[in-house]
């Protein structure tokens, strides 16, 4: 047999970095979204754009909470301030609007020698974190906020990721566990599987609307202090990507139950500004924390992520994020600023763009009444498809969908037929080459389901004809699949 | 006694997250170039601009690369074409000129929705990655560069830490050890700490020029191997702190050794634009490599970083910076590209930046003099403020400073008086109070030094009249110093 690697008549280097000798916790992590129906969606849409003959015209991409890309527009007033953070010679353009030249020359005034150019603080801007800091004392009816428990992040991810990099230690059986809701958005459990943490499962409840239960909390919690030290509980309200907008009454329960088994909270609050459900609201868990008084204000440990990638901005490309710390130990606050240092500082023009979201034009500025123009019809069409797409899902026999009460997701539970399941099955909705569109969605093993349960994932986000195309072509390729293997 | 815990007749809980019950790795990095003298400077800016008095009217930082921030003005042509980017309404005005339309156009419409709001790939737009490898066989005299192996990063120090990533694993004597130059940027050190790999430090050569010494290489190594697994070779070129250019005839000797001793390289040539020294000339590791023949080129394993917050364009605060694979495993290579995506994408105006600063203005073009002459004002004001910085410091008694050949910093070598010394002494430099003039720099400690030597770095950034006053500072400041304790 010939060497394979015999080159030139000498033996080449064997690589140094190979797939068995690679950082074996970055080999494990899984990370669905971004997978391999992704890779495979846009070598389609390349070959589309090729002028290579297929089956189908056009490749609508459902897997990810991506706004722009589905055709939403972006706010005019941030973009006009942005564009004059970059270029400030527009201070002096009389086409563009006061407050967007003032806002830009707030942030500007902050920035050192006036320019995005140059590193921010590690934590963020000063007037940036002063203006979030204000902006949730509005949110929440008045609660106190401290610009210093403010954090600018490089989106919401990078808050998550932080704080659970602050929160892994121990070994075997005093390894840190986290508790992370089944389904849910896998840059959790990928997380955890780099920081060799341990992921500790509470199921949603999926007949409840997928909501958090206190009962499945605890077996959870219990089951797993048998093998790891459970830390820390992670929630996300509203659900992605289950889409549930949790009670007021179910928050105030999981504090309640965090503060007496001495769990860390984090909120992951993302989609604070997407409710859409009959009867929901959205309550900040800071809120009912500060309700709920001092015994536990003053004590239970909290942290709140937000982003501007969602909401009605949807301006997932700056990765503007912050993160505000309750309760958190003063030593630890200083790690975790030495922690963001090494990264030296989040996008400046990501931070510019959360003091845009979180002061946005007030009533009386010439923007105003553009900016919630724009905002009402983003934020109409999405409770429009978000009730849409359950109401066609749920005619489609094998399919129910809970209510959209909230975030930009669905999560389907599908019927497989008995004779597909015997097979080597995975669910194929979502790779299936034979129809005229081809459909990327998210299969729920990516997110996590109760065994035996099949679920997808997809987005509201495209513009409601191609959402309309969307759902009936799930619905007909769901028919046919049914009947094929029945 | 009273329990200090008591509060409202109950016991407050104890916190979750404490110093001693937090990561043990984070806790354990370290970071000068933001640490206490850094936070000390921004605490005194803040009282002067409070109108508090002190003995100095200013504060100058010297501890950061970070030249907006010291005065330097954005390069144009890229702050227009951003705006635009931003807010492709401008795309209609007829004062900004066509070459900073036709690039951020083209920009646009490799976003999704042409939108700079969507999320790109995980590994960079598609036609950044296209810019940036035919600028690098620009650059290179032809040397093929593969779209494919460009990672588009969030600065370069993401890009750094990604690798490190992959590259760390095993247990005890099998854990893997990287090497890193003394005295080095410490977001290495910081990284190895946290990553649990092994730092094995090889000693630049302060009597040479703060070369790269092959024995030393050597020395390092064979030590190294005693207690852990020496698998990747980190080299900065030009240095940080230490602004030494790599001869061409050094790095062909890196690579013979990294090829010998099967290491992975990692050329950091951040710096690559910023070369001031008499004779000096930056070659890229990968010409070497391809220079040395297919016995090398077709097999070693290469990764060089760089960035848009250094050369001549100092736009540290958009984060931008792309990362250049050479015979990277394609496992591998598949998940990295998973490993970038659970953080989705890097920041896409830092995407932009990276796309126009790697295919600037052509002759003809209408920005192009301008570009030019913006462009060498800038280069050639670093070369002035290089020659100025170490000609001051070598008129001091006790200070000695190599050539600053290039990068943007200076290391000088301070003597302490053996008074000084015997007590329980820093060096204080930096951090002295009883001057007119506040100067932050960075103790050599932060960087690594041979033991029994005193160094600090200092940035050349400051503009020409404020560095002479800062360079007269030190100088006088190291001359009182030198009296008192002698």
């Amino acid at each position: 047999m010939i060497d394979s690697t015999a080159l030139n008549g000498r033996v080449a280097r064997a690589k140094v970095l190979t797939i068995d000798t690679m950082n074996p916790t970055v080999k494990n992590a899984k990370y669905a979204v971004r997978g391999p129906i992704v890779a495979r969606a846009a070598e389609l849409e390349r070959e589309l754009n090729e002028g290579m003959k297929k089956p189908f015209d056009e490749v609508i991409k459902a897997n990810i909470g991506d706004a722009h890309a589905m055709g939403q527009q972006p706010i005019t007033f941030f973009r006009q301030a942005l564009a004059i953070c970059s270029y400030p010679e527009l201070l002096n353009d009389s086409t563009f609007p006061e407050d967007a030249k003032s806002r830009a020359y707030r942030i500007l005034q902050s920035c050192g020698g006036n320019s995005m150019g140059s590193y921010s603080a590690s934590q963020g801007i000063d007037s940036v974190r002063q203006d979030v800091a204000r902006y949730i004392e509005r949110r929440d009816g008045g609660v106190p906020s401290d610009p210093d428990n403010i954090f600018l992040t490089t989106g919401a991810c990078d808050g998550i990721m932080t704080m659970l990099k602050l929160l892994v230690c121990g070994e075997g059986p005093t390894r840190t566990g986290i508790m992370i809701p089944i389904p849910h958005y896998p840059m959790y459990s990928a997380t955890l599987v780099e920081l060799a943490a341990v992921q500790v499962n509470y199921y949603l409840n999926e007949e409840k609307c997928w909501s958090v239960d206190i009962s499945e909390l605890k077996r959870a919690l219990d089951e797993a202090r048998h093998y790891c030290n459970p830390r820390a509980l992670c929630i996300v309200n509203p659900g992605n990507p289950t889409s549930q907008v949790e009670t007021r009454q179910c928050i105030e329960d999981v504090i309640r139950f965090a503060a007496k088994e001495r769990l860390f909270l984090m909120a992951d609050e993302v989609y604070q500004d997407n409710v859409y459900g009959h009867g929901c609201r959205f309550h900040s868990f800071k809120t009912v924390l500060f309700e709920m008084g001092p015994e536990y204000s003053n004590t239970m440990e909290l942290v709140s992520f937000h982003s501007t990638s969602k909401g009605y901005m949807g301006e997932c490309g700056f990765r503007g994020g912050y993160m505000e710390v309750i309760n958190m130990d003063d030593e630890v606050k200083a790690e975790l600023t030495k922690l963001l240092s090494v990264r030296l500082c989040s996008p400046v023009p990501g931070q510019a763009l959360v003091d845009l979201v979180f002061n946005p034009p007030q009533p009386g500025e010439p923007s105003y009444d553009n900016f919630i123009k724009e905002r009402t019809a983003i934020l109409s069409a999405l409770e429009e498809k978000a009730k849409l797409t359950e109401q066609v899902l749920n005619t489609v026999p094998g399919i129910s969908c809970n209510p959209v009460q909230g975030a930009m997701f669905c999560f389907p539970r599908i019927t497989i037929p008995e004779k597909h399941l015997s097979g080597n099955c995975t669910v194929t909705l979502c790779c299936n080459d034979s129809f005229p569109l081809w459909i990327c969605v998210i299969p729920g093993s990516g997110f996590g389901q109760k065994e035996g349960t099949y679920h997808f994932r997809m987005t509201i986000l495209p513009p409601i004809d191609k959402l309309q195309i969307l759902l009936n072509k799930v619905k007909e390729f769901h028919q046919k699949f049914t009947q094929k293997y029945s």
